[in-house]
């Protein structure tokens, strides 16, 4: 490996050196009648030889392929300007305090000058220093909690979070706002809707499918909308604010408990499942798109109850599906298994003995539907209610990623099996609905 | 218990009793100025006490409940005609031969006289006598393969099924059609697609969402929608047949590999993932809906690869997802594991340890996303990096589902690990998309 020039190799490393070129400095290259002016990234031992990466003035990589006819030319020293940290603005005292608590994610992250990978990188002050227009909407404190991917959160940082924001809101913030990775985002949000009670504001989870630096970024609307809904969203619940379509226009906020991030790539990834969207912002205006909410009211003391008990899992039944893996879950002590089930609530009858031993030996046992959409019915079927009789308990049309962080959360509060039970069937946060109307198209 | 009344207690056994009829029996009862006619049902340990249930002459099952001025009348004996089997229609031998098979499921359910529940009852042959409509597309041979629901169905019920499907193209049917319950008819139907290959006839597996016996049934236009699809389609490939809207008009078919259950009430329940539906049939009439197809050619040969091997697993990760499961998996013998990550295909670094025991014992590791819309990508972070380094294959925009079955049918095929990686990420029945351009909108 070269000087200066790590990750590079074969033909690439070869015409860089050539040219006298280092990485993170400016250069030039041409193909042809192409010309592409940028800063000179690293590559990884996973990228190829043939390529060259940089980062353009626009912001966007190109990884360009080395031709016979490429020309490389060093333009001087690039990478500098590009790190200056950008600057807070300036605050309005009179606006209503925002909490911004930032945990990592896309949204906090920035394009590796030297990798060309993504990496946590931005603080809840850094995201507000790159989008100004945040100071004209609130009053804005900002606190790094955690800097971490979203597939690393578990209840261990959901019980840390729930008790910053408790006291975020204590010390009269109006609403609060989590920028969070979108991997698993929908968990935390559930999380969250279980462990603060009676909220007093709204407490708006925010993340994006780009990072933040790079100018087809979803991070700028996405962020302005949440501190726009924690200013004035009359709805004192726990939400989740991404776009509402792939243009950069709307962005939908959606119950904490009913969401789910249902593409792994667009900007529209999240949906209400089996419930409507709360509430959009378009132009900086807020239409509220349903009754049935939990008013922001004065006066009110926030619940907290943090705490959640990992001894809770989740399995997806399917054809071959092997009932060993209930039995390991109750050896190991598990105190509670969410089936993902088929259609109305479905396991095969080879599953019985084992879900009967996992039952008589006090381990709660609830239904959910890997079809996601839709309520769970074990009456329709004698297999049903078959399954009903061994003691396993319907979920109506809980989400089974909702219905597992509830146990967690259920499992720390309600220490006999029958208080379990009736914890899981009360709707504490609008997880369970009354009716089953909804928006329903083709995904 | 009273004799003749089994089910019923308290309240509703009282009333019964004194008017004198008995289960079966047609009944007439009159709650103030409502009049209802139907066969009085048995009722069950799990019902209440409160409510007489009969089926209406419409085929609707109504549970009436007891109050003070309820009157009760006996008609007659009601349940023999209701029993009496429907003959098939006459057979028309210019038709083109298509074969029904039938498993179980709701398609070939009815309504339960004694019990209300919903069991399976209906063979092939039945079907055909419901609709005969059906004797003027084809020349229809009927065959019972199994009759059971669908969470019943396992690898060795896709083994019986594709070789008795072999079985009836080898004596010359046309196209074949699989009357099958909709819990896992998105597995059987990914199950054919690898183990008949080179198909000369469509294979159209087809359900119902509510049981044939009633006026609301969506099994009559999906039926002869699929046996229509297996006379005419061009395309000859493992399609499901399902409405395409809660109208009684349209059927989508979708390709087997690219379909899943979305919701679990709905008729418009099959959702294409990642892919275009392939054909729609309105008013008998069949549209095709996409250029990339398998066409129907006279003179092939199909190719029987029947085997699957049930030592696969499908893990879905989750915060707090406890990696110990996956070392159990191993322990167990498991000779593959398909992965449910969160958005591009990530799990939490907690997991790395088990997954390098895995992989370094031979294990397959395939990665796919909970997100279920959308295509993994695991270079765009380094964690992704970190993954692919200790072994662990991005299966491109397959479904978990697909995944799933396609490495219990790979692992039958392919004993070394280069081979079943190389065939795992082989485009065998259209489950890999070349592009990621699809229809999308709200759920």
């Amino acid at each position: 490996m070269k000087e200066g020039l790590p990750g590079y190799r074969g033909i690439a490393l070869k015409v860089l050196s050539d040219a006298g070129v280092r990485v993170e400095d400016m250069v030039r290259i041409r193909r042809g009648s192409e010309v592409y002016e940028g800063i000179l990234f690293q590559r990884s031992q996973y990228d190829d030889d043939e390529h060259i990466v940089i980062k353009l003035k626009n912001g966007y990589n190109v990884g360009i392929r080395v031709t016979p006819n490429l020309v490389v030319e060093r333009l001087g020293e690039g990478a500098k300007a590009a790190f200056t940290p950008p600057q807070p603005p300036k605050m309005n005292p009179s606006l209503p305090k925002v909490s911004i608590l930032s945990t990592g994610g896309t949204i906090a992250s920035r394009v590796d000058y030297r990798t060309g990978a993504v990496t946590p990188a931005f603080s809840a002050r850094d995201l507000y220093s790159i989008i100004p227009e945040l100071s004209d909407i609130a009053l804005i404190e900002t606190q790094e909690i955690f800097s971490i991917f979203s597939e690393d959160m578990g209840p261990e940082h959901w019980k840390t979070l729930a008790k910053v924001i408790a006291h975020h809101i204590e010390a009269g913030a109006k609403g609060i706002v989590v920028a969070h990775g979108t991997d698993t985002m929908g968990y935390t949000a559930a999380a969250l809707s279980f462990a603060l009670q009676n909220l007093p504001v709204p407490v708006i989870l925010v993340g994006a499918q780009r990072s933040s630096d790079r100018p087809s970024s979803d991070a700028a609307l996405n962020l302005l909308s949440a501190v726009k809904a924690a200013t004035d969203l009359p709805i004192a619940e726990v939400l989740v604010a991404m776009h509402a379509d792939p243009s950069d226009e709307t962005v939908l906020l959606h119950r904490g408990v009913k969401v789910r991030k249902c593409h792994t790539s667009r900007r529209d990834a999240f949906k209400s499942i089996n419930a409507h969207p709360m509430a959009a912002i378009k132009d900086g205006e807020v239409k509220i798109l349903t009754e049935e909410y939990r008013r922001r009211q004065g006066g009110q003391i926030l619940e907290l109850k943090p705490d959640f008990d990992e001894r809770a899992g989740l399995l997806k039944f399917h054809p071959g599906f092997n009932p060993d893996i209930i039995e390991y879950l109750v050896d190991k002590g598990y105190r509670g298994i969410i089936l993902e089930g088929t259609g109305l609530g479905h396991v095969s009858k080879r599953c019985h003995p084992s879900l009967k031993r996992a039952s008589s030996e006090g381990v709660f046992l609830g239904m959910t539907s890997q079809c996601l959409w839709g309520r769970v019915n074990m009456n329709v079927y004698y297999t049903g209610r078959d399954l009903q009789a061994i003691g396993i308990v319907p979920l109506e049309d809980m989400l089974p990623e909702t219905a597992l962080v509830k146990l967690m959360w259920a499992l720390a509060q309600a220490k006999e099996p029958e208080a379990l039970k009736r914890l899981m069937l009360t709707n504490i946060a609008g997880e369970i609905s009354s009716k089953t109307s909804f928006r329903w198209g083709a995904p």
